[in-house]
């Protein structure tokens, strides 16, 4: 269960992982915290490059070390940024290829909870491999 | 004003440039057709690579065509699958790089509109550059 | 053939291509002119987004829209930036899949060439799509 | 230093984080294990998406975790595909982002050494910050 205890940890994790980004070019750090179904925390932060494309984000980060670690559910992602912005429009479509239902904790980096989604709120109506199977 | 006309233009567009689409490697077609604020429809289809991540979708090939012949503002998009897709995150935020109000329409390949949308509503509370420029 | 008239047609395609960059970000512009198999000449520019990971280069604009346009075999490619900077590993990548004997000619905006070589030198030992095939 | 033991360790890190893929889309698995200058070895594996663009490659993930964590320079990589495919021009991008000198061991699943090169053999004349800062 997503206690407000619980929460509150992987916001505290996420701002913590905030300070490891490496943002050379945008100056703005994004950390974030992704719960795994077994109740691991795992951190990530924004990582970027001198060929912008290929940039990554601080969410995509936090996701692609859970997954590359054997989870696939989420039932929650904590992100911080210093304005509480929310996740763009490529990591909204990177956490839906693991469930619509996983709650979106948006933070400030001073640990205060802005806003709060469900993946599906923030990308309604996606595109997913239902789509790439129909004929 | 986008009438009627004009949304079954597009769409056609779109489903005219369906059958450009160079996907190898998925077989699911994306045809687009994006609207200029001088009136142009500018098309574009899907290009997938052996490096999957290279893939580009057809709805940003339309828009990069055109802003790279000097349009920034978009009314109206016709995105064409075999199956009416929707388009994926990705793709949301480079439409909400040049506005939020573009009406976003759905099409199967017979040229049926299948739903209708703003950028808005794709990609509700949608990250911006505004958000960079917090301090 | 690729004579040095067509080649000065094409960096002069690419010079003018610069000039269309959608840039706000990096404020690094790149224009890109690319030969198809027919003898049409495409070009393109960079397109940036404030999602970094979602800009686009040049390179892979001007291919993109010969591609959406039928095109599939590119004799030579022209990129122009303000230093003469070599195409990113993602655009080399991209130009991979349409062949590796592809003539990448560098050059700044004052039209002059600055290198010129092909994507096999710019890639080698590449990955592909025969790579994907083997089981 | 790179002794064969160490590169063999580093290979067999990548061989067993070849089993962790997310790849339902290509069904190519990709293992990565990058090599820290605090003699930390961190793995990878490639995580696809229904959206292709979006996939992540297994050499990325490695490198994205352990810049996360703090790490910014990496003696060496090892890579493990089912037929010894090397890095794509992208995953060549992000590892020069870290320095041209990394060691790059190609392997296959059987744990056998097939290639090594540096970053700077695979990515000749690379485009760097050093370019942005140009003006």
């Amino acid at each position: 269960m997503l206690t407000n205890e619980l929460r509150q940890e992987l916001i505290d994790r996420a701002a913590k992982a905030y300070h490891k980004a490496y943002a050379p070019y945008s100056h703005y750090s994004v950390g974030a915290a992704v719960l795994t179904d077994s109740g691991e925390i795992i951190d990530g932060a924004n990582i970027e490059n001198a060929v912008y494309p290929l940039t990554v984000c601080g969410e995509r980060v936090a996701i692609f070390k859970a997954v590359s670690e054997g989870h696939l559910h989420f039932p929650a992602i904590a992100v911080v940024t210093r304005n509480g912005g929310t996740p763009c429009g490529s990591c909204r479509q990177v956490m839906a290829e693991f469930g619509l239902d996983t709650v979106v904790l948006i933070a400030d980096i001073n640990g205060n909870l802005v806003n709060t989604y469900t993946v599906r709120e923030l990308l309604p109506n996606s595109f997913g491999d239902a789509d790439l199977k129909t004929s």
